[in-house]
């Protein structure tokens, strides 16, 4: 029956393709819907940006791992929720049926589970694919804060309101898109779309709109809510992680907020966003740059004997910090350096090509970063303003005479000196150059 | 009629559905065919590997650039030739119709359209896929070479010894095996599945055979092959590579080789492939580590006006770089540290997990590398056994009686010494263990 199937699948397809051979094509120059291109400036930030948050990861120790871009569709099957839906998948070609990745997490715990690994501080940077359309909001942002919710304390919170059990997770992701909806939006889905009473709801109405610090921990802790098993659970785990955040000193950028539900259905314990608020107004947030949360049970769901691996874990938002740092860039003005090269070879004459070869051949052999034109006769001052235009320090220009005299030019570019340098020191020379031009930079 | 079409093929698809719905399910713990994990110590390697890579491309005043990771499928059609049917498609989901890109170069070409650029010296480092086996040969390899040969040799080859114009693309696909396969095999998919006269294979017998340096290209311009025009053009433009290898001092790494032909269709003039040979054997190849060619036409076919953007380039191929280096470094236990901890910060007793922490708030605060247990009472052995299987240099070990005296216990965990160092000077005592201890290194 199945083969049935496919066999008349592929002969329909199949009268599809001639059909549309048929049809005159018109081609769009166009990068899919949702991604984007990134130009050399924009390269040159990113490199900034993993930098700084790779030296963060190695300082406390971190590992790198890399799993493939694609899985086996039933990795991801019934791990996302009512996210699933945006998981692409890939065209069954006759193998086996695959999806592209839709986080680094999922991955993670199948990669756990089948090289049995229990213990790795692990970090991993990789594109992920949503079927969304993402909205991005621009601005200027300084300050970064954590919000902080545990998952026992809103599980504990749905059944000591009145939430049947298993509604718990739909009315989590309600609960989870009270950032972006009024209270109102929120409460509708929960009473008109999944059933909820309209007591209940409005039970949740009064613990969600809690927030605050380790004072809200013990208040709630002697809260009626405390007699529910799982939110002491929650609680307690809560007064332990500000026990500690005043340990390293972090407490004043970490708010409880008790409306944060995170929509992914793995998480377990502490969950927690960082967002970026708005230049001086520190109590308006302007979007999450990082989420994460413990989730114990995900490597279990991968285990044939369903052993458990606890885990917990963050994901930074890179292509948001991007996006926010190009914005301020641009607003700047700022001009990052899309190359590296220190030396520019430029012939003031033609017939010169040979030269500069020897000249960058020599220069490469001792490990400097070098260019020169890729013209046969290129004019000076356009071999001046490329060294401009792209900052490169130090230009040497070669003429006849200089030849023949043993020399070249050494030209600063951006002050526009020139020197004469013996052709034997030209390394050495440049080598001085070089480091006394960084250490001017330094000083300035 | 494509509507009725699609309606069919989508119920057909939902019966095949539910058909699998009701199959019993059985879940496989695997990586996607093709595909592989990295560990830290793979990884570790990787970044090795790139930064020599990409140190490369600066010093050459490169820039970097990045594209998605699918494209239009309309983008990928007809670049590829007899390798087109390797490409991933995705599903389609209601939206554009996706494929994972096949290579770097053909986004790259509707990058530089799409964009307007026509002058950029770029390098991009990320995944491609194709739908083939890939099988790795390892070994040991110490010395590269590269293969050269032109687009326009190869064609003027074709016409002199006879093939049809509209066959040179598929001989061409044809000779490109001889790396692979004997003449005997490469001749009969000629003649009997592309229908070539036997004479005219064996014609191109004659040439493909050929390789050399620099008197090989004087030669065949002395060869009745020169009165093709095509080939005299391409042989013209050999001469003058050759020259310029001279100048960059490299020419006894290179070998002109009649019979290298890539298999993609979108080259145009030089093409050539970095070939790893065995060690103390010359002679024998084992695989190409990094291939690519001049292709002037391809951004062309991507504008409206068929403006031409003439470009060379080179992929490397890391994955069969990173296969061989693994199996260097499991052959000589080579052990690559995968983090870039510098102080564990252990106990000596209970209860001291705070103290812990607040240590490493303190030395993190001063950018140094730090770790502790995640244990609240870990024991002393394992602390320091986990130093020494990670190779971190030094560790920290505290108790109640140096607590009280103000002094931390600071142990070179290499040589097991320890000394005592006042809290106070904590972390200057550290810097200065840590310069002398990667001092001492470089001596030795």
């Amino acid at each position: 029956m199945m083969n049935k199937i496919d066999e008349e699948v592929a002969k329909l397809l199949q009268l599809k393709a001639q059909l549309a051979e048929d049809e005159p094509h018109k081609f769009v120059l166009k990068t899919a819907k949702g991604t984007r291109d990134h130009m050399p400036a924009q390269m040159a930030l990113r490199e900034k940006v993993f930098s700084t948050i790779i030296s963060c990861f190695k300082r406390h120790g971190g590992e790198a791992i890399d799993t493939p871009v694609f899985e086996l569709k039933d990795t991801l099957t019934g791990k996302y929720g009512e996210d699933s839906k945006l998981i692409y998948d890939l065209a069954d070609q006759g193998g086996e049926i695959l999806s592209l990745r839709y986080d680094l997490t999922v991955p993670f715990a199948r990669f756990l589970a089948m090289n049995k690994i229990s213990n790795i501080k692990r970090y991993q940077i990789g594109k992920v694919y949503r079927r969304d359309n993402p909205a991005m909001t621009r601005g200027r942002y300084r300050e970064f804060y954590q919000c902080v919710n545990h998952r026992e304390i809103l599980n504990g919170m749905f059944e000591f309101c009145g939430v049947p059990a298993d509604s718990f997770k739909t009315i989590c992701s309600a609960v989870d898109k009270l950032d972006k909806l009024p209270w109102e939006d929120v409460r509708k889905e929960m009473v008109s779309e999944k059933g909820l009473a309209e007591e209940v709801a409005d039970n949740i109405n009064k613990f969600v709109i809690k927030k605050g610090g380790s004072e809200l921990v013990t208040a709630l802790l002697s809260d009626d809510l405390a007699t529910n098993a799982a939110a002491k659970r929650g609680l307690e785990e809560m007064r332990l992680f500000f026990e500690y955040c005043d340990l390293y000193g972090i407490t004043n950028k970490v708010s409880f907020d008790l409306s944060l539900a995170r929509g992914l259905d793995y998480y377990t314990g502490i969950i927690f966003e960082a967002v970026l608020t708005d230049d001086g107004q520190p109590g308006e947030t302007v979007g999450s740059v990082a989420a994460g949360g413990r989730y114990d049970n995900l490597v279990g769901m991968f285990d044939a004997k369903g052993r458990a691996v606890p885990c917990v874990g963050i994901s930074v938002g890179v292509e948001r910090i991007f996006t926010l740092l190009e914005a301020r860039a641009l607003a700047e003005q700022a001009k990052l350096r899309t190359n590296e090269t220190e030396v520019f070879v430029a012939s003031a004459q033609k017939q010169l090509v040979r030269e500069r070869m020897k000249i960058c051949s020599e220069l490469w052999d001792h490990g400097l970063k070098v260019e020169h034109s890729y013209k046969q006769n290129p004019k000076l001052l356009a071999q001046l303003q490329y060294c401009e235009e792209r900052s490169i320090p130090l230009a040497i220009i070669i003429g006849e005479s200089e030849l023949q005299k043993g020399v070249v030019k050494l030209r600063k570019v951006a002050t526009r000196e020139e020197f004469e340098v013996p052709r034997d020191k030209l390394t050495t020379e440049i080598r001085n150059y070089l480091k006394n031009m960084s250490s001017q930079q330094e000083r300035a």
